[in-house]
């Protein structure tokens, strides 16, 4: 018997607060949501009050007004990102406040718009928070992603049921997906960031080479960047305090060798990206490059987020998931990276994060870069895990040692 | 037979931006929108680009979580207004940009909170705007508030009718109000503006010493600044470009003299201020101070506002309004003064529009206070006219014209 929806939506709001952004007494909160997750959004006010913030910034978005800009504002103008904007994300890492970032937006949102127009949008608004994203990477602030569903969304995910219905299913996934229904959940989670966090060290601890993925349609050898970290479970602010970047979050990931990568890989699920779902990827890389990249459908978009610039045809992260988790027990396709990630290998071409390399919040860019760490200003995670997806270790000498087999961790 | 609700929705949209702001090609518009406003505000973005926005800054505000700052955090953090959006304001209005504020709150959101938790928020508030309503006072930016129905407004105002009904019933008030149904509402607010002029310029030539209000309760001689302007319909930006600040409009206001305000005055309807609703108000001038104020309810919120600082206590305008317009025909009591003003005459405490001066917006702070003009930080309107109260113009010679009889003109 599960508690009602109010006091499901209370819980998860309390986790996003006191784990996911592990709000402090005195910490500032900014609180970026969609019209549609008000209810939610709410709750976490509540609670961030209750645990002591001193103000909290709501900044409500707004998917059908970017949308209505795309369609009727003068291209020209499209680059030009608010600068209240930038500046108040830049103000947030700068002080070290709290970021939550909760997301409910149609996966296919801009499917029908000229890929140039959302390109021009995200060019512009990915060079105004340069600054705030480079604080993110180096996780100069507590910071977390979250999602709430939305009629849009949940007709997507179902595209066969009623509204209501379709909504309420999502929920019920998400609410699994993120362990609020357990009897402390708090506690809960903190056990689970606990044990990813020392299955990272045992995989840091062993300083592979390389990671092995093979697999339908994948043969990739991914190159470990030099000193390389793996990081599970909550990271540190500079003060120490453990925040959770990701609910749910069930990877283990750490930072490639940018020019260490070859082989073939196929996506083992479509990817909502800049409003556009994208299937049926696949992609060659040598010495790191990606070479060749193809979709199925939405390969216009993942080309211009590959055109970027020159990093965002390397890698910046890859991820080791094991199939069997909360999010995995849903059975769902969320089409949102947030949630499939979460159930599947994954890499991401673009940025690498600095938490990923020892010593990593003290190393300038340069130093990242000399350890064979990516920069760009994208980072976009794609899925190529699955059960058929075999990995392997590979240590210096040559020798291999699986990690994961069926979708299930064997080391 | 009126238009289909979504129709309607879109004229009114149409009309707050060619009319209300009435922007113009190249020009940036600021827009402030509760959440409930969704539908309505979609309409404005799609309308500001068409009219060649290149930016639209949405702006969404949640009365609800303004609500959970009050009953949870600490006291002393209640006057922290955000800075960025104080910046963004004042960016706006130095830049001349557009401002569109519609509201749609419940007017007794915050009744059942302590009075000084909502003063401490609204003190901070005002402090931190005070710059861009000093710029919003001389009319630099074009500005326009408006409202848009949601369920705990339309509540207050039929406590009868069930949520839906009751929020329809309301827009058709709105609506009705607001021209929308006429068959070019465009054209038909131009000539009603132009209307409005018409009769300002002819009261401004009279140059009345006073406007002395007659009624039951009310017996109040108002003196008229030194060179006043009556101002109605339109105001024009510096640029020339003419705005309709209150959509809808009925109104003919000036300044009156700071310190020649005589007698006493009954409102004549509710007045939500701060989130509580106010009845009752009786108040007595000596000298253009008010030197006892009372209310039947909602005192306390009263008591604060006039304490505001010392200029709350005196008149910074004297409005003339005929009984008989669009807003009155729907009978409505909106508990919205935005909309209850447009069928009474009102006056305000707190401070002066540079507008109601000859040569307003060259004149220093101390050039219009030599001419009686008032500051404060605030500006609260309150109704005193009705059918039942006269309106006379006072001539310098002793003389006494009727202006206004069972509220209509009589000029």
């Amino acid at each position: 018997m599960t508690a009602p929806f109010e006091r499901r939506l209370e819980r998860y709001a309390e986790l996003l607060v006191r784990v996911g952004v592990n709000l402090q007494p005195g910490q500032r909160l900014l609180l970026s949501a969609d019209l549609d997750a008000a209810p939610l959004a709410r709750q976490v006010v509540r609670h961030a009050y209750l645990a002591g913030a001193p103000l909290v910034n709501v900044i409500w978005n707004d998917a059908e007004s970017t949308r209505l800009r795309l369609l009727h504002a003068a291209p020209d103008t499209l680059a030009d990102f608010p600068g209240w904007r930038a500046q108040l994300w830049q103000d947030t890492a700068e002080r070290g406040d709290a970021f939550l970032h909760v997301t409910s937006e149609d996966p296919a949102l801009l499917a029908g718009l000229a890929p140039d127009l959302v390109d021009r949008e995200r060019r512009g608004r990915q060079r105004s928070l340069q600054g705030f994203a480079d604080l993110m990477r180096r996780n100069a602030f507590p910071w977390c992603r979250a999602a709430a569903p939305a009629p849009a969304w949940a007709a997507r995910v179902y595209p066969d049921l009623p509204a209501a219905q379709a909504v309420s299913r999502l929920w019920n996934a998400v609410f699994h997906a993120n362990r609020v229904d357990l009897p402390d959940p708090v506690q809960a989670w903190r056990d689970h960031l606990a044990a990813l966090e020392a299955r990272a060290a045992l995989l840091t601890a062993r300083q592979y080479r390389a990671v092995h993925l093979r697999g339908p349609g994948t043969d990739l050898e991914v190159g470990l960047a030099d000193g390389h970290v793996w990081v599970g479970g909550a990271s540190p602010t500079p003060a120490g305090v453990p925040f959770a970047a990701n609910m749910p979050t069930e990877e283990i990931f750490t930072a490639p060798h940018r020019t260490r990568v070859t082989g073939t890989v196929r996506a083992t699920k479509p990817l909502s990206l800049s409003g556009t779902l994208v299937e049926g990827i696949e992609m060659r890389f040598e010495a790191g490059r990606i070479v060749h990249a193809r979709a199925d459908r939405g390969e216009e978009v993942l080309r211009r987020a590959l055109d970027t610039d020159e990093g965002a045809r390397f890698l910046g992260e890859v991820a080791l998931v094991p199939g069997a988790s909360p999010v995995a027990e849903t059975g769902t396709l969320f089409l949102d990276s947030l949630y499939d990630e979460n159930v599947a290998c994954h890499l991401a071409f673009g940025y690498a994060f600095q938490e990923n390399f020892a010593g990593g919040d003290q190393l300038t860019g340069d130093e990242v870069a000399a350890r064979g760490g990516n920069d760009s200003l994208t980072h976009v995670d794609f899925m190529v895990g699955s059960a058929d997806v075999t990995v392997d270790g590979l240590r210096g000498d040559g020798s291999r040692e699986p990690l994961l087999r069926d979708g299930q961790w064997v080391f």
